[in-house]
């Protein structure tokens, strides 16, 4: 490849790109325009400070239904003296709103008031009496609203670069506009390339890639203010790139490639922004992310302004950004990049997120040279905010999904222990995450049903997925609310409970039985090979796969190999590790392995077969501190639902009769 | 009036609204419907679970340009003991993203590998050598993305209830859906009524009433997810206000009607929902909004189904609210009945504002009766958050605009100490909040435009107005970080230092001239009263307007007045204080008063004459501790920035000579 990709760190790259705008004369709002004051108004940028045309109220208003006085002419009245005036010389009725006459400075309140009719009697007539009887004095400007009580004319209203709010457009219409200049929305192409690629929906070949980073970024630019246009798949060739992107500059902003940032045989970015510009950045010491591409799109494009109508110097330059393939790299890169540069074309604030330090709940290793981000899920345990790292693949957008926040790792560090802190940027507020269950340890589908009854009680419960004996360990650090657990005591044949005594302890805790379930072996859908049993993994031709060590799953296996006198080196596979049921099933899904140790839920969601052979029961361990807390009350209530227990017991293999079985109570 | 208004506490206000909802059949989810997955598809809510209809990636793909392999086939390679494998029988090249051949369960990447060609040579033939030789092996599965790495097909990739995101869109493709299933955005009708309300941007004549509100409601529905419907304006007339309701109770899921939901004589509003179905409640006690109209529009209005396309049942009946007719009011009846209500109805959680605890800057009195919300602006002043009141008129728009949160005076306290601990739900961000810098003390317009330079070095600048005294006073409590102050020694004929010392004894404080400004007073346009000075004070026919104790401008006008012998007793209007130089200049301008001391830009921005008196040094007193905090480096900056200077030195009456001096650091 002609292009050398090379990592720079971060802030050198922003650097970089940011000088390269400012002398394109592009590090600014990019142009203006008026748009009606209607709700479509929201979420636009002030292009300049808003200055009140009229004041509000305009005139003295009455605050309250009732007669309209000269304070002066009340002093004196007092309940033992009532004081009688006549209407329309000294009292006119007016309703909340309506002006003082201009002779009045005061209102007394319709309730304050007797009304008396020519004979000086009380009269039920309300509005037009002969005259009024008053039995207290009021001050000058009582129960008026004064002319600018809310807004004097030429005050500041908003000041520019205000993201407007519902309460922002009536301040802005009680001030006499109906009409608003705000930034216009930058435009950015988004151009998808890759001969492997295809449009969402579309049936799947193997070496297809659904193409769906376009609709992200388009997301993800309409969420900061800018305006999207999602270009057709280009495939990987170079003059066909090369001319998508002087099309998409033609009209855009900003154009962005993905992906073919990086410095493969058939990654065009860089050789195209070279072509047709200036390469700024190759390669950011970011993780994920780091085969960024930053540059600018030459003035012999042909591009010209397109700030005719504005103050607005002409065009000269366009920038483009070759955004990484992986979609949790691509999704970072906006952020990182694109975020800021919009913050500026819009004269509004960068969006930053509220930052907090966390305790990191397992190690991380991380290359030294590199900033790496770290999808994590977030809980407070007691006073403690925890980090829990998902999944760190790049290619796994469910890791953007179900991460609270992004943990950095800075640059020049190996990585973290279990136990640091770690700086989170949070997607999510303080009063979510202190609604937040923390579940670590076993994984069971049965927690994902509760997960979504839960969140109908107002408790998100949020699941990390290390094996029964990894939630045991994280119980002992403090570090979860809730364990889930299978554990089998080859010694007792009774679950959990000796376990909890060796992990745990010192800790008071509380175990209630979730759920009895089969496990068996999980095994293609026509049981080609024949398996029936534990003694055919080692036939030399079976592929077996494994639970990670911990898990109760790969106890139990192990305690039944023992009793069969089976060696764990005798079976092929035996040292390849699954950290889910799920993930096990996949992998029997994918021809990777004949057959694993797992639940009957997991064999049937991937329409796989399932030969049953132990039962056991899956426990939830509770620390005694969190059992008696106001946030796991709803976990215990819905151990008695009915709906709940119906909804676990329609899923195949699981027997619901223990549930809520309190096993061991400290 | 024939409808009684009688406050209830909000909670049984709610409970009431819910159970005729829930009567009704309406406290659920409305309705669904399938919409493309497209960047459209953010903000609304997944109505069900969304499963995975593939895995992703569907196949084992490869996570770099190399060569596949078995991994056995490399067991022994080593830097001494090379291994050459033959491309197409043992090892074949893919790109990054490629299916692994069925055959191979690895991936060498290409740096890692020697091209040979068929001599065993060297060769620069990337993809199709004749041979590859390594010098090390490689464990099954490396560099391999294995199938559903990311997403098993079956799995839960959302939930439902869930508002969609950026990535949620591409974690739904990935999944394998081009549609997807949500919630049906609710129709909201929002009906302005009142003979009063003239359409925004209407020139104004006294009495009229700018109608803004609805487009506020309009605003906060759609930012809360439902779809608003505008109507014209009604005037006040029982029938027609009556056909307006049964004309947008056929096709909405909700009316609202603005306001007349008070009990005066020209309030129909209750009257409306009595007659077209059932009043279930009118009066809340909560402030501002108490006027508050909740009902149910009957069956018998012809109200059918539009639901046919759907498993929903037949509506029977729509819900409407009567919502108060000041623009608070109105707003926080939104926020507290319907934006619950949508949440219901869109099947999302109902919206929550972080909560606070913050100390409460000046005393509050309230209606033991009522829930009140105050408005407040939010500092953070050393490790405590301060919570200052904003104007408590529900009638002040901008208060709701300025405002950082909303402190509640619950229902049972009369109301609370200057220094309580105060609730506070905030509309800010604590990082936001984090950098503001809390200006107590005397108004200058300097201020204003100090914050608008302030935003763009990432600093808020937040003042309240309680004169130069209380500023000193606000200093000594520790609830300010700046104090603007101009207080004229009458002995010394010396600013502010002597009261510095009286104020805050035992403080270190830096004192910097921010301006010199003239004071004189401000008089009608053409000063039709032919006042000259403040010997014409004392002259009957002179209404005077003055500032509240404590302001700089006050003791600058007890001073002369006092060397010229004049009694205050003596000046008719001496005791009606505003509380900023706009505020009174607003005074004279509506001819409330005939003049009063201020500064020459407050007559020039209201068009007012000036008749210049005095010269005078407007400080910026600054304890100590912050003068060195980094929050207030970039206050310091601009004292010194040109364009800032230039910016102040063209309001009138204004003098940057002395801007930036030090005039005491202790």
């Amino acid at each position: 490849m002609s292009v050398y990709l090379h990592d720079i760190p971060l802030p050198q790259a922003q650097a970089r790109f940011k000088q390269a705008l400012q002398e394109a004369g592009l590090w600014r709002v990019l142009g203006v325009e008026s748009i009606p004051l209607d709700e479509n108004a929201l979420g636009r940028v002030t292009a300049g400070p808003i200055w009140a045309k009229v004041s509000s109220p305009h005139y003295h208003a009455s605050a309250m239904d009732g007669f309209a006085v000269r304070a002066l002419s009340t002093v004196g009245a007092m309940p033992s003296t009532p004081m009688i005036l006549s209407v329309n010389a000294e009292a006119q009725y007016v309703d909340t709103g309506d002006p003082l006459p201009d002779w009045a400075n005061a209102v007394i309140p319709i309730e304050n008031v007797e009304s008396l009719d020519e004979k000086g009697q009380l009269t039920a007539e309300v509005r037009t009496p002969r005259s009024i009887r008053i039995r207290s004095a009021v001050a000058p400007w009582s129960h008026v609203r004064p002319l600018g009580e809310d807004i004097v004319a030429t005050q500041l209203v908003l000041p520019a670069g205000h993201v407007l709010r519902p309460v922002d457009l009536g301040a802005i219409a009680a001030a006499g506009h109906q009409e608003i200049i705000v930034a216009r929305k930058p435009k950015v192409a988004i151009l998808p390339t890759g001969t492997e690629l295809v449009p969402i929906g579309s049936p799947l070949k193997a070496g297809d890639i659904l193409e769906y980073n376009s609709l992200v970024l388009a997301a993800q630019i309409k969420t900061m203010g800018g305006e999207p246009t999602r270009f057709p798949i280009t495939r990987d060739d170079f003059e066909l790139i090369c001319a998508r992107v002087e099309e998409a500059a033609r009209d855009h902003d900003l154009v962005l490639l993905n992906a073919g940032s990086s410095a493969g045989a058939e990654d065009f970015s860089a050789n195209v922004v070279e072509k047709l510009g200036q390469l700024l950045v190759h390669g950011v010491a970011v993780r994920p992310g780091h085969p960024v591409i930053l540059g600018m799109l030459a003035r012999d494009l042909g591009i010209v302004s397109r700030e005719a109508d504005t103050n607005i110097d002409s065009r000269i330059s366009v920038p483009v950004i070759g955004v990484p393939g992986y979609p949790v790299s691509a999704a970072l890169t906006i952020d990182i990049f694109v975020e800021p540069m919009l913050a500026k074309w819009l004269g509004r604030k960068p969006k930053e997120l509220q930052t907090e330090d966390a305790i990191l709940t397992r190690k991380l290793v991380s290359p030294a040279g590199d900033d790496d981000f770290v999808r994590v899920v977030v809980g407070k345990i007691g006073d403690k905010l925890l980090a829990a790292p998902l999944s760190r693949g790049a290619g796994v957008i469910t890791s953007l999904v179900q991460a609270d926040g992004l943990a950095l790792i800075p640059r020049g560090l190996q990585g973290m222990e279990a136990g640091e802190k770690i700086q989170v940027r949070l997607y999510r507020s303080k009063s979510e995450i202190e609604k937040t269950i923390l579940a670590i340890g076993s994984h069971d589908l049965t927690l994902d049903l509760m997960a979504q009854f839960l969140a109908e009680h107002d408790r998100r419960l949020v699941s990390a997925n290390v094996g029964s004996q990894g939630g045991l360990i994280a119980l002992r650090r403090v570090e979860a609310h809730v364990a889930g657990s299978h554990l089998l005591d080859p010694e007792t044949g009774e679950y959990n409970v000796s376990y909890i005594r060796q992990y745990v302890p010192k800790m008071p805790v509380k175990v209630v039985a979730l759920v009895g379930r089969e496990q068996g072996l999980i095994v293609s859908r026509k049981n080609p090979k024949g398996i029936r049993g534990l003694r055919d993994l080692t036939r030399t031709n079976i592929q077996f796969v494994n639970r990670q060590r911990g898990a109760g799953t790969r106890v139990l296996l192990d305690y039944h190999l023992k009793s069969m006198t089976i060696s764990p080196e005798s079976i092929a596979g035996y040292f390849q590790e699954e950290y889910t049921h799920l993930g096990l099933a996949a992998a029997i899904a994918s021809g990777r392995a004949d057959c694993g140790l797992g639940i009957a839920a997991a064999a049937q969601a991937l329409d796989l077969g399932f030969l049953p052979l132990f039962h056991e029961r899956y426990d939830l361990v509770i620390p005694k501190q969190f059992a008696d807390d106001n946030l796991l009350a709803p976990l215990f209530g819905l151990l008695a639902d009915s709906a709940f227990r119906k909804a676990v017991s329609q899923l195949t293999g699981y027997d619901v009769s223990v549930m809520g079985n309190v096993i061991l109570e400290d």
